[in-house]
Protein backbone atom coordinates (compact mmCIF):
# COMPACT_ATOMS: atom_id res chain seq x y z
CA UNK A 1 0.00 0.00 0.00
CA UNK A 2 0.82 3.53 -0.46
CA UNK A 3 -0.20 7.10 0.64
CA UNK A 4 1.45 8.99 -2.09
CA UNK A 5 -0.65 10.23 -4.95
CA UNK A 6 0.30 10.26 -8.63
CA UNK A 7 -1.72 13.00 -9.84
CA UNK A 8 -1.34 12.24 -13.88
CA UNK A 9 -2.82 8.35 -13.31
CA UNK A 10 -6.30 7.24 -14.17
CA UNK A 11 -7.38 5.66 -10.87
CA UNK A 12 -9.96 2.81 -10.09
CA UNK A 13 -12.28 3.55 -7.32
CA UNK A 14 -15.05 0.83 -5.79
CA UNK A 15 -17.78 2.31 -3.00
CA UNK A 16 -18.64 0.00 -0.62
CA UNK A 17 -17.21 -3.21 -2.56
CA UNK A 18 -19.29 -6.29 -1.13
CA UNK A 19 -17.75 -9.51 -2.93
CA UNK A 20 -13.61 -10.27 -2.54
CA UNK A 21 -13.51 -12.06 -5.77
CA UNK A 22 -14.91 -9.00 -7.74
CA UNK A 23 -12.26 -6.77 -5.97
CA UNK A 24 -9.28 -9.36 -6.57
CA UNK A 25 -10.13 -9.37 -10.38
CA UNK A 26 -10.32 -5.98 -10.48
CA UNK A 27 -6.75 -5.11 -8.50
CA UNK A 28 -5.13 -7.46 -11.20
CA UNK A 29 -6.80 -5.56 -13.74
CA UNK A 30 -5.31 -2.61 -12.41
CA UNK A 31 -1.98 -3.86 -12.30
CA UNK A 32 -2.34 -4.91 -15.78
CA UNK A 33 -2.49 -1.20 -16.60
CA UNK A 34 -0.70 0.01 -13.83
CA UNK A 35 -3.56 1.93 -11.90
CA UNK A 36 -4.19 2.72 -7.90
CA UNK A 37 -6.81 0.79 -6.18
CA UNK A 38 -9.45 2.99 -4.05
CA UNK A 39 -11.30 1.69 -1.69
CA UNK A 40 -13.73 3.07 0.05
CA UNK A 41 -15.05 1.48 3.44
CA UNK A 42 -17.17 -0.40 4.67
CA UNK A 43 -15.87 -3.33 2.69
CA UNK A 44 -18.44 -6.90 2.73
CA UNK A 45 -15.32 -8.72 3.75
CA UNK A 46 -12.06 -8.47 5.20
CA UNK A 47 -8.90 -6.94 3.55
CA UNK A 48 -7.25 -9.77 4.55
CA UNK A 49 -10.37 -12.41 2.60
CA UNK A 50 -8.41 -15.39 1.49
CA UNK A 51 -10.76 -15.20 -2.05
CA UNK A 52 -9.75 -11.32 -2.55
CA UNK A 53 -5.97 -12.71 -2.61
CA UNK A 54 -7.10 -15.57 -4.72
CA UNK A 55 -8.89 -13.88 -7.27
CA UNK A 56 -6.11 -11.17 -7.43
CA UNK A 57 -3.44 -13.77 -7.60
CA UNK A 58 0.33 -14.33 -6.30
CA UNK A 59 0.51 -10.44 -7.08
CA UNK A 60 -2.34 -8.57 -4.91
CA UNK A 61 0.19 -7.51 -2.74
CA UNK A 62 1.68 -5.19 -5.29
CA UNK A 63 -1.47 -3.80 -6.22
CA UNK A 64 -1.16 0.29 -5.59
CA UNK A 65 -4.00 0.16 -2.80
CA UNK A 66 -5.70 3.43 -1.11
CA UNK A 67 -8.13 2.41 1.56
CA UNK A 68 -10.63 5.44 2.67
CA UNK A 69 -13.21 5.80 5.68
CA UNK A 70 -16.16 7.31 3.24
CA UNK A 71 -16.73 8.85 0.30
CA UNK A 72 -15.65 12.34 1.76
CA UNK A 73 -12.08 10.86 2.02
CA UNK A 74 -11.71 9.55 -0.94
CA UNK A 75 -13.06 12.49 -2.54
CA UNK A 76 -10.51 14.75 -0.45
CA UNK A 77 -7.68 12.45 -1.40
CA UNK A 78 -8.29 13.26 -5.29
CA UNK A 79 -9.90 16.78 -5.15
CA UNK A 80 -7.64 17.55 -8.46
CA UNK A 81 -9.16 15.11 -10.34
CA UNK A 82 -12.62 14.20 -12.21
CA UNK A 83 -15.04 11.35 -10.17
CA UNK A 84 -16.43 9.60 -13.11
CA UNK A 85 -19.45 7.17 -11.60
CA UNK A 86 -20.75 4.19 -13.29
CA UNK A 87 -23.66 3.56 -13.73
CA UNK A 88 -26.24 1.17 -15.42
CA UNK A 89 -28.15 3.87 -16.83
CA UNK A 90 -28.41 7.52 -17.42
CA UNK A 91 -25.21 8.48 -18.13
CA UNK A 92 -22.86 9.25 -21.11
CA UNK A 93 -21.78 6.64 -23.08
CA UNK A 94 -18.77 5.12 -22.34
CA UNK A 95 -17.64 5.66 -26.19
CA UNK A 96 -18.84 9.19 -26.23
CA UNK A 97 -17.12 10.10 -23.29
CA UNK A 98 -14.37 11.91 -23.40
CA UNK A 99 -11.45 10.53 -20.47
CA UNK A 100 -8.56 12.50 -18.94
CA UNK A 101 -5.64 11.13 -18.02
CA UNK A 102 -5.96 11.60 -14.37
CA UNK A 103 -10.05 10.41 -13.91
CA UNK A 104 -11.08 8.73 -11.13
CA UNK A 105 -13.32 5.90 -12.39
CA UNK A 106 -15.64 5.23 -9.77
CA UNK A 107 -18.42 2.05 -9.03
CA UNK A 108 -20.52 0.85 -6.77
CA UNK A 109 -22.15 -1.77 -4.99
CA UNK A 110 -21.82 -4.91 -6.76
CA UNK A 111 -26.19 -5.30 -5.39
CA UNK A 112 -27.18 -1.68 -5.30
CA UNK A 113 -24.65 0.49 -7.09
CA UNK A 114 -24.23 4.32 -6.61
CA UNK A 115 -26.51 5.36 -4.24
CA UNK A 116 -28.26 8.64 -5.37
CA UNK A 117 -26.09 11.10 -2.99
CA UNK A 118 -22.84 10.12 -4.21
CA UNK A 119 -23.83 10.09 -7.72
CA UNK A 120 -24.77 13.88 -7.14
CA UNK A 121 -21.33 14.70 -5.88
CA UNK A 122 -19.22 12.98 -9.16
CA UNK A 123 -17.99 15.12 -11.93
CA UNK A 124 -19.95 12.75 -14.61
CA UNK A 125 -21.85 9.90 -14.94
CA UNK A 126 -20.64 6.98 -17.33
CA UNK A 127 -22.81 4.03 -18.94
CA UNK A 128 -21.63 1.03 -20.76
CA UNK A 129 -24.21 0.28 -23.67
CA UNK A 130 -26.16 -3.20 -23.17
CA UNK A 131 -28.15 -3.78 -26.41
CA UNK A 132 -29.04 -7.30 -25.08
CA UNK A 133 -30.34 -5.94 -22.22
CA UNK A 134 -32.59 -3.51 -24.14
CA UNK A 135 -34.12 -6.21 -25.96
CA UNK A 136 -34.67 -8.62 -23.35
CA UNK A 137 -36.76 -6.36 -20.92
CA UNK A 138 -38.78 -9.78 -20.28
CA UNK A 139 -36.26 -11.78 -18.90
CA UNK A 140 -35.73 -11.97 -15.42
CA UNK A 141 -32.65 -11.10 -13.69
CA UNK A 142 -30.77 -10.22 -16.80
CA UNK A 143 -29.90 -6.58 -15.14
CA UNK A 144 -25.97 -5.83 -16.04
CA UNK A 145 -22.94 -6.78 -16.47
CA UNK A 146 -20.60 -8.76 -13.00
CA UNK A 147 -18.80 -5.31 -11.72
CA UNK A 148 -14.95 -6.48 -12.61
CA UNK A 149 -15.77 -7.07 -16.15
CA UNK A 150 -17.61 -3.73 -16.49
CA UNK A 151 -14.61 -2.36 -14.69
CA UNK A 152 -12.28 -3.84 -17.27
CA UNK A 153 -14.14 -2.30 -20.48
CA UNK A 154 -14.34 1.02 -18.18
CA UNK A 155 -10.77 0.57 -17.51
CA UNK A 156 -9.60 -0.52 -20.97
CA UNK A 157 -11.72 2.69 -22.67
CA UNK A 158 -10.59 5.03 -20.44
CA UNK A 159 -6.60 4.08 -21.24
CA UNK A 160 -6.63 3.73 -24.67
CA UNK A 161 -8.75 6.97 -25.43
CA UNK A 162 -5.51 8.67 -23.51
CA UNK A 163 -3.09 6.21 -24.90
CA UNK A 164 -3.53 4.81 -28.28
CA UNK A 165 -1.30 2.10 -29.40
CA UNK A 166 0.50 2.93 -32.64
CA UNK A 167 1.13 -0.50 -34.04
CA UNK B 1 -29.65 -23.84 -27.20
CA UNK B 2 -30.39 -23.08 -30.40
CA UNK B 3 -28.76 -24.52 -33.29
CA UNK B 4 -29.50 -22.43 -35.73
CA UNK B 5 -27.02 -19.98 -36.73
CA UNK B 6 -27.26 -16.33 -37.50
CA UNK B 7 -24.62 -14.96 -39.41
CA UNK B 8 -24.48 -11.32 -39.10
CA UNK B 9 -24.05 -11.56 -35.19
CA UNK B 10 -20.50 -11.01 -33.07
CA UNK B 11 -20.12 -14.47 -31.36
CA UNK B 12 -17.90 -15.66 -28.39
CA UNK B 13 -15.90 -18.76 -28.39
CA UNK B 14 -14.35 -20.25 -25.45
CA UNK B 15 -11.67 -23.09 -26.44
CA UNK B 16 -11.38 -25.87 -24.03
CA UNK B 17 -12.32 -23.53 -21.25
CA UNK B 18 -11.54 -24.72 -17.44
CA UNK B 19 -13.24 -22.33 -14.75
CA UNK B 20 -17.25 -22.35 -14.65
CA UNK B 21 -17.26 -19.36 -12.33
CA UNK B 22 -15.38 -18.03 -15.76
CA UNK B 23 -17.82 -19.22 -18.30
CA UNK B 24 -20.66 -18.17 -16.30
CA UNK B 25 -19.15 -14.80 -16.52
CA UNK B 26 -18.78 -14.54 -19.95
CA UNK B 27 -22.40 -15.78 -20.33
CA UNK B 28 -23.74 -12.96 -18.91
CA UNK B 29 -21.69 -10.45 -20.83
CA UNK B 30 -23.10 -12.23 -23.81
CA UNK B 31 -26.44 -12.06 -22.70
CA UNK B 32 -26.00 -7.68 -22.22
CA UNK B 33 -24.77 -7.75 -25.38
CA UNK B 34 -26.81 -10.38 -27.40
CA UNK B 35 -24.34 -12.55 -28.72
CA UNK B 36 -23.95 -16.11 -28.93
CA UNK B 37 -21.75 -18.25 -26.97
CA UNK B 38 -19.59 -21.32 -28.16
CA UNK B 39 -18.12 -23.82 -25.82
CA UNK B 40 -15.35 -26.20 -27.84
CA UNK B 41 -15.21 -29.40 -25.83
CA UNK B 42 -13.65 -31.13 -23.73
CA UNK B 43 -14.67 -28.74 -20.51
CA UNK B 44 -13.04 -28.43 -17.66
CA UNK B 45 -16.52 -28.53 -15.68
CA UNK B 46 -19.75 -30.42 -16.11
CA UNK B 47 -22.09 -27.93 -18.72
CA UNK B 48 -24.97 -28.42 -14.85
CA UNK B 49 -22.15 -27.01 -12.78
CA UNK B 50 -23.68 -24.97 -10.07
CA UNK B 51 -20.73 -22.41 -10.25
CA UNK B 52 -21.68 -21.60 -13.86
CA UNK B 53 -24.87 -21.29 -13.32
CA UNK B 54 -24.87 -19.01 -10.58
CA UNK B 55 -22.12 -17.08 -12.20
CA UNK B 56 -24.38 -16.39 -15.11
CA UNK B 57 -27.23 -15.55 -12.20
CA UNK B 58 -30.76 -16.91 -13.23
CA UNK B 59 -30.70 -16.08 -16.55
CA UNK B 60 -27.99 -18.63 -18.21
CA UNK B 61 -30.73 -20.76 -19.54
CA UNK B 62 -31.70 -17.45 -21.84
CA UNK B 63 -27.96 -17.53 -23.43
CA UNK B 64 -27.93 -18.75 -27.03
CA UNK B 65 -24.80 -21.26 -26.80
CA UNK B 66 -23.66 -23.80 -28.55
CA UNK B 67 -21.74 -26.62 -27.80
CA UNK B 68 -19.18 -28.01 -30.12
CA UNK B 69 -17.04 -31.62 -29.89
CA UNK B 70 -13.34 -30.07 -31.05
CA UNK B 71 -12.11 -27.36 -32.77
CA UNK B 72 -12.77 -28.21 -35.98
CA UNK B 73 -16.69 -28.55 -35.41
CA UNK B 74 -16.52 -25.26 -34.40
CA UNK B 75 -14.49 -23.82 -37.17
CA UNK B 76 -16.80 -25.52 -40.07
CA UNK B 77 -20.13 -24.06 -37.85
CA UNK B 78 -18.43 -21.09 -38.29
CA UNK B 79 -17.36 -21.59 -41.69
CA UNK B 80 -18.69 -18.01 -43.13
CA UNK B 81 -17.27 -15.79 -40.11
CA UNK B 82 -13.22 -14.83 -39.27
CA UNK B 83 -12.05 -15.93 -36.20
CA UNK B 84 -9.94 -13.48 -34.02
CA UNK B 85 -8.06 -15.42 -31.56
CA UNK B 86 -7.28 -13.69 -28.62
CA UNK B 87 -3.65 -14.55 -27.49
CA UNK B 88 -1.31 -12.21 -24.40
CA UNK B 89 1.50 -11.64 -27.19
CA UNK B 90 1.98 -11.27 -30.52
CA UNK B 91 -0.83 -9.79 -32.47
CA UNK B 92 -2.74 -6.63 -33.22
CA UNK B 93 -3.36 -4.26 -30.97
CA UNK B 94 -7.42 -5.12 -29.94
CA UNK B 95 -7.74 -0.64 -30.75
CA UNK B 96 -6.00 -1.20 -34.11
CA UNK B 97 -8.42 -4.05 -35.30
CA UNK B 98 -11.39 -3.79 -38.02
CA UNK B 99 -13.61 -6.18 -36.64
CA UNK B 100 -16.61 -6.66 -38.72
CA UNK B 101 -20.00 -7.41 -37.70
CA UNK B 102 -20.21 -11.85 -37.65
CA UNK B 103 -16.99 -12.15 -36.46
CA UNK B 104 -15.46 -15.14 -33.60
CA UNK B 105 -13.87 -13.80 -30.62
CA UNK B 106 -11.94 -16.96 -29.52
CA UNK B 107 -10.40 -17.42 -26.27
CA UNK B 108 -8.32 -20.48 -25.04
CA UNK B 109 -7.93 -22.29 -22.19
CA UNK B 110 -7.09 -19.98 -18.57
CA UNK B 111 -3.88 -22.04 -17.84
CA UNK B 112 -2.30 -22.43 -21.40
CA UNK B 113 -4.39 -20.16 -23.93
CA UNK B 114 -4.58 -20.90 -27.44
CA UNK B 115 -2.32 -23.65 -28.60
CA UNK B 116 -0.01 -22.88 -31.47
CA UNK B 117 -1.87 -25.47 -33.81
CA UNK B 118 -5.09 -23.39 -33.14
CA UNK B 119 -3.73 -19.91 -33.30
CA UNK B 120 -2.92 -21.03 -37.02
CA UNK B 121 -6.12 -21.66 -37.48
CA UNK B 122 -7.43 -18.73 -36.86
CA UNK B 123 -7.71 -15.57 -38.81
CA UNK B 124 -6.32 -13.31 -37.06
CA UNK B 125 -4.33 -13.04 -33.49
CA UNK B 126 -5.73 -10.17 -31.53
CA UNK B 127 -4.02 -8.79 -28.15
CA UNK B 128 -5.62 -6.42 -25.44
CA UNK B 129 -2.60 -4.16 -24.43
CA UNK B 130 -1.16 -4.46 -20.52
CA UNK B 131 1.07 -1.51 -19.62
CA UNK B 132 1.07 -2.58 -16.01
CA UNK B 133 2.40 -5.90 -17.08
CA UNK B 134 5.54 -4.64 -19.65
CA UNK B 135 6.61 -2.10 -16.88
CA UNK B 136 6.25 -4.80 -14.08
CA UNK B 137 8.88 -7.80 -15.91
CA UNK B 138 10.18 -8.28 -12.32
CA UNK B 139 6.65 -9.27 -10.36
CA UNK B 140 6.35 -12.71 -9.98
CA UNK B 141 2.96 -14.15 -11.17
CA UNK B 142 1.41 -10.46 -12.94
CA UNK B 143 0.56 -12.54 -16.21
CA UNK B 144 -2.84 -11.52 -17.54
CA UNK B 145 -6.14 -10.30 -17.16
CA UNK B 146 -8.94 -12.33 -15.87
CA UNK B 147 -10.49 -14.57 -18.94
CA UNK B 148 -13.94 -12.46 -18.50
CA UNK B 149 -12.51 -9.50 -18.24
CA UNK B 150 -10.41 -10.12 -21.09
CA UNK B 151 -13.57 -10.97 -22.88
CA UNK B 152 -15.57 -8.64 -21.49
CA UNK B 153 -12.99 -5.79 -23.24
CA UNK B 154 -13.27 -7.64 -26.31
CA UNK B 155 -17.11 -7.86 -27.37
CA UNK B 156 -17.17 -4.08 -25.96
CA UNK B 157 -14.83 -3.11 -28.36
CA UNK B 158 -15.78 -5.15 -30.91
CA UNK B 159 -19.40 -4.43 -30.55
CA UNK B 160 -18.44 -0.57 -30.56
CA UNK B 161 -16.32 -0.51 -33.23
CA UNK B 162 -19.55 -2.07 -35.54
CA UNK B 163 -22.28 0.01 -33.77
CA UNK B 164 -20.84 3.36 -32.19
CA UNK B 165 -23.59 5.24 -30.38
CA UNK B 166 -24.65 8.20 -31.40
CA UNK B 167 -25.63 10.13 -28.09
Amino acid sequence: MTLSLEEDTLRVGLFEPRIPQNTGNIGRTCLAFNLPLDLIYPLGYSIDNKYLRRAGLDYWKHIDLNLHDDFSSYKKFNKNSRIIGFSKTGGTTIDQMKFLPNDCLLFGREDTGLPTNIRNQCSHICTIPMPGIASNQNIDGVRSLNIAVACGIAIYSAYISNYPSNN
